[in-house]
């Protein structure tokens, strides 16, 4: 084992240093205030549960996605956390088990073992919001509103909204006669976007003609939220389900597109979703010149069942290192106050009384020519027995 | 699997509820911008790396902490973060290899095989600051001041400050003739204060009279800092290095005593430290009611040396959880205004304009009689076409 091999980090597992820190720091604090005045009560999930606890009930992807470690108090295995939705649903149905609506919010870093696309960060920072018991619109016009909010007070612009519904996928896939695995095939053909194999395996499946072309239409319908009502009219035959989905995307499209005239709100009906607990309309955020979504979120309904719970849910999540990282880099440190040596009472009283008022003060240490390193633009000095604050002048350190 | 068993969460590691979540939130605020005015720059350590990055040249204790798993990636073995020391040893060693002093600070969750104590979290949420590259004293009285101040903050109130001297033990073990083995039993014993254990040891052992004497009298010296002169003659024969290790805790001990005359600041020689990357002063911090230190300290000087490049440094950290649950439960969060049913970009600019101004408002959603449980206390109405904010008489909701 050489050094260098100590330093370095495992692939999509990043440190941060300063200033980025700082300025990550200050991104989560507006966002989590965001949420306070929105009544999103702060809450944080488990760094690692019981793995039951982690993955009953949804897809084999986050599976995928799970570090799995053996307790050693209980020989059991647990998972490190790697979505916090999951999680949330579970303190919803047993911590938290007050009826009527709940708004919640999380920040905090969760592991995957392998990158969600090829360049994404294997601990990316999760900050998001959830509101449970309310099965209506207004509740996805509420969360993608405070998403769009989020992304605004980031300092992100131009922003592009994408809607789906996976209710209009099952509703057409629920007509079929296709079977379980089928179906999983289909499900992941769509999801992948995988077009020229999604026709082919189309054609060499048992379907009719008119239920064939509904799965190819389906990764087409992607656009201005306009052509809604002419998609839905190629749908031959379909079950009333999805002319009640395509109401949905309709009312949500109006209402944000009211609320946010600067975000360009569009519809994707093929847009899936990885973890299998979507049960409605989902949105996904997006900015030109990054490839992938930036925040996502939609309907859940039910997450909560199998810890005894069953209940409306909606909400969203984004990776707070990807926005940071987004939206520039002119953070600056703000310049300090450089003290001079001593351990003395009264000087330590002089500096403590600088910083609570705000200001950066830095103690010289003993024999350490460090102002410039460090950033100083004032000095504290004593003139005639009172401590005064001075500007350090340009050629004092040449 | 029954439902409650996925509600379980294994010993140790807790989720953190509203409105306890907002109240850590808000003390992990004040410590870092009270780390931040005293010049200490945020980073952020990643939450796995390479065994080998975490585990070189630290002591067995904090291998068996860690957590390992499978870099899907690399095939190699990695540790999720069990204590940052290390972490920030590397990433001051390799990442900003800045000359001169250096001050970092950090907040985040770590995660432990076991807890370190009968009742200790396996989750902390470990806080700390560390400065690096200057050697003297006024580095430890720095780093000690930083975490006096940080308690202060917090709200704590009746420290005792325990502070010792590794390097005292140190130099007493190397004068003797003991092996490698035999000095990690007699390290282990003086470490679990087992002072019966430790005198049967001493008996067997193959040490001239006044050597064993060291080692008898060593766990008796804890009491007022008065008391070091005289201790330190006890030493028959004591190496020079010993009288070096007295006197600096007579300076540290005098200049925390006139900067915090609040604090209880004692001696406590048999002070040793896990994870064995301590080399000098240590101190720990107590609380009345509460068993083990609430935040504790010192000198690690070279835990760089194994990432290329051996450092002086001192630090210190705490667990916000613990601190959180000691400062009171006294945090209630403000009240709320309640704004009307509505998706309309009019009344969400309204309702936004409030939230600007710091208020938490949240919307009714349609059919949702919640306003007690919310806690609002005032309601967004239109009157005269204008949006007012009204008190919520008491009566209106019974």
């Amino acid at each position: 084992m050489t050094i260098a091999e100590r330093w370095l980090l495992p692939d999509g597992i990043e440190e941060i240093l300063p200033p980025e820190a700082a300025r990550i720091e200050a991104l989560r604090r507006t966002l989590l205030d965001e949420y306070r005045v929105w009544g999103y009560e702060l809450l944080q999930p488990p760094l690692a549960e019981y793995l039951e606890s982690l993955l009953t009930g949804v897809g084999h992807d986050l599976d995928l996605l799970t570090f799995k470690i053996t307790d050693q108090l209980s020989g059991r295995l647990m998972g490190i956390s790697t979505d916090r939705t999951q999680q949330v649903a579970r303190m919803d149905a047993h911590s938290m088990p007050k009826e009527g609506v709940a708004r919640y919010c999380y920040c905090g870093e969760v592991l995957h073992t392998k990158p969600i696309h090829l360049l994404s960060s294997r601990s990316p920072m999760q900050v998001g919001a959830e509101l449970y018991g309310y099965a209506g619109l207004d509740s996805e016009i509420e969360i993608a509103s405070l998403m769009l909010t989020s992304l605004d007070k980031a300092g992100l612009k131009d922003i592009t909204l994408d809607l789906g519904h996976v209710g209009i996928y099952q509703a057409l896939v629920e007509e079929t006669s296709l079977s379980s695995d089928e179906k999983n095939e289909l499900f992941s053909l769509l999801r992948s976007r995988a077009v020229p194999e999604l026709n082919q395996w189309l054609n060499n499946a048992s379907l009719p003609e008119y239920q064939r072309n509904w799965f190819i239409q389906l990764p087409k319908m992607a656009g201005s939220v306009t052509q809604l009502s002419s998609w839905k009219a190629l749908f031959e035959k379909a079950p009333k389900q999805l002319s009640e989905a395509f109401d949905s995307l309709v009312t949500v499209a109006n209402a944000l597109n009211e609320r946010f005239p600067q975000v360009n709100v569009h519809a994707d009906l093929a847009e899936l979703r990885d973890y299998n607990y979507h049960t409605g309309l989902v949105f996904s955020a997006f900015v030109s010149g990054f490839g992938q979504a930036i925040a996502r979120g939609g309907r859940y309904d039910a997450t909560g069942s199998v810890f005894g719970r069953s209940r409306p849910a909606t909400g969203f999540s984004s990776d707070l290192k990807v926005l940071a990282q987004l939206t520039g880099s002119d953070w600056s440190e703000q310049k300090a106050i450089l003290a001079p040596v001593g351990s003395s009472a009264e000087l330590f009283k002089a500096i403590a009384k600088l910083r609570s008022q705000g200001e950066r003060v830095i103690q010289q240490l003993p024999e350490q020519a460090q102002i410039e390193e460090l950033g100083c633009d004032r000095a504290l000095v004593e003139v005639d027995g009172q401590w005064t604050v001075q500007l350090i002048s340009q050629n004092r350190h040449n």
